[in-house]
């Protein structure tokens, strides 16, 4: 059974909403007339589970789906749970419970990755391109460079990066997949870079076997802007065997408020956890609490818990807090995170004083201070790159670790 | 140029907030390294054209994007307009201006779909399967003979019916296509039925081709649950030659309250008419304001407005007013509508106590009786299929017309 929780506003009779989703959602009303369809048309009806009244007023409506009434994906499941009923005045789903085999399974995830970056036991370090539009490509590969030889697990382009008619995809795979290459000479492995994949929908398979042909060992997917279906095609199809990150572009106008209070559109939590995890993510950004973004802790938190949920680690897909992410705040990350997360830094490496190579170095120094027990301060810590960077973007008050 | 107006809640700096957007969202800050590259970066960055704030404490800030930051597409423009933003606090889209020729245009719109149905002075009837979920083939085959021989020129599936193991969707199309060619024979053309594309993301234009092969002559497309990219690419292919009916399912999550007050999220104006209007979408279904949903009827208008906005007939794309839709209404569509328009009809037409005949027969009738200046009250008219349906539904009380 498809387990979804609606919460209405105060006002709301909510146990007549959820009659009217359990019915107008799935089979809806029939006359005297299809007597002889009954048992069928019964069968596809939702169920009303619970209907409870919060203290805040608001109520929780919990409805159970038929798993028949779905081709076992996610479009087919979203036209059911909150297609034109989420037309039907204020409702917001906060929680969705699939079974766990429901949709597609990632094909690397947090086991995956560890595999592919050959880091069993730290966070992993993620940097993004920047700046974001009006690079060449070979700017892409020098700013690369820095930061491959500097040991930095991991890159992505900015997500609004396309495929440009200045700056062709093709063009920066080709240029990045030489340093790549020669990076591994001396670091002894290959930094994954999560090229964008754009283009025309019905290519989009085709297109990411085109930059992997070409060197891509990683993609970076607009997953909300395409489509959670166009996620899970390209999770689904074997040929396809790089890992995806999926970035939460446009997931704003559908979740609203950071602390979840918007009356209408769907919970975060469901959004970038639940369901990027059934659709077959291997990892999932998300904005971070640490930065400026607006965004609740517990929000983010929830998505954390979501994606890391499956007991088996071949299907739990890896997190990756977003925004506001530097040196000075890997105390608070490890302590929210452990080990498992990517920490995803554009300006931290990219706007560090003295290069992407310090910005990089900075944050192996601050995983050294923070496991040494030590406090990320500028005037207690001894490697030059993450005292700069402490000086630029802060650090920990003391007793703050 | 790509306009788009943000609207920002009271107490918030609009113009700082449209500064952010500006640079966030295109080529982003960058240092003096990259002073070699001032004019390519330049090149990128959006411009705050105006800030304006409104009566009610609002603002509202409109940013120009250059064309060229995107692949002339709605995939990567989505994730310019509102990507990360949207994650960046309360904003709303509230208006998106496009070259005309941005993205890519319906192949049929009112035009076409006046070509297909062979009616070219009157609104057009469509009707909704009903029930949705547990008929078989043959049940969607008779309920079709019904409405097809009565005259009806449109129907759809429901847009949850999705390629189910009990119904699958390739049985339907065989059997209501048998009916088509049959009813041909006596009304002398064909009705469209509308068939729900679902199925992986990288195969939906293959299985387009496929249903039309096996008799499908239109599509029904939740285009954003599947993604607007996907429809995009639908619309792009030209072996795909039968019109595209594009589904609101899922766009409540991210329009909020129907009268666009909602601080987050895209207002219905550009979700279901620009958006739409620029992927291709031959005719658009949305909330009317006439039955019981919530829809404002300025928000409906606008909606109306932009879909017909194109002022080559070729481009301009068929409104489609659903919910709420029966016999009694039609003077008030018309009067808010004229002749362009679809009008949509599950229950009406379907749970007609005389049957689908008599309830597509009551729409006609109701519309000699609007067209001569009648009134549709039940006393007042003269076919019984009307009377019934008006006995059922409701009326128009004096003096409305």
């Amino acid at each position: 059974m498809i387990e979804v929780t609606y919460r209405f506003p105060a006002g709301v009779n909510a146990a007549k909403q959820a009659e009217i989703i359990a019915v107008g959602q799935t089979a809806g009303s029939w006359g005297a007339q299809f007597a002889h369809r009954e048992a069928e048309l019964r069968a596809h009806l939702a169920e009303v589970l619970a209907v409870v009244e919060q203290d805040d007023g608001t109520s929780l409506a919990r409805v159970g789906f038929p798993e028949h009434n779905t081709e076992g994906d996610i479009g087919t499941l979203l036209t059911m749970i909150f297609g034109k009923y989420s037309l039907a005045g204020p409702a917001r789903i906060v929680d969705v419970q699939l079974p766990e085999t429901y949709g597609t399974r990632p094909k690397f995830g947090i086991e995956g990755l560890r595999r592919l970056t050959r880091i069993a036991d730290r966070p992993l370090f993620m940097g993004i391109f920047k700046p974001a539009l009006g690079l060449s490509a070979q700017d892409h590969a020098e700013l690369l460079r820095d930061v491959a030889l500097a040991g930095l697990d991991l890159i992505k382009d900015d997500e609004i990066l396309g495929n440009l008619d200045g700056a062709p995809t093709l063009h920066r795979v080709r240029a990045c997949r030489a340093v790549i290459d020669e990076a591994r000479q001396t670091t002894g492995r290959d930094i994954l870079y999560a090229v964008n994949l754009t283009g025309r929908a019905d290519q989009l398979n085709a297109r990411a076997r085109e930059l992997i042909d070409k060197g891509a060992n990683a993609l970076l997917f607009n997953a909300l802007v395409y489509g959670y279906p166009a996620l899970e095609a390209l999770a689904a199809d074997q040929s396809i065997e790089v890992p995806i990150f999926a970035h939460p572009a446009l997931a704003g106008a559908l979740g609203g408020a950071a602390d979840g209070s918007s009356p209408y559109g769907i919970d975060y939590a469901v959004l970038l956890g639940t369901l990027m995890r059934h659709v077959g993510a291997d990892a999932v950004l998300y904005p971070a609490h640490y930065g400026s973004l607006p965004f609740a802790a517990a929000t983010e938190f929830r998505i954390r818990d979501v994606l890391r949920a499956p007991r088996e680690r071949s299907s739990a897909v890896m997190p990756v807090p977003s925004a506001g992410i530097h040196p000075g705040v890997l105390g608070r990350v490890l302590h929210d995170y452990g080990d498992d997360v990517v920490l995803n830094a554009g300006g931290a490496i990219f706007d560090h004083p003295q290069g992407p190579a310090a910005g990089v170095r900075a944050f192996f120094a601050a995983l050294e201070v923070v496991r040494g027990g030590g406090v990320l301060r500028e005037d207690e810590v001894n490697d030059e790159a993450l005292r700069v960077a402490l000086r630029k973007w802060g650090g920990e008050h003391r007793g703050a670790a």
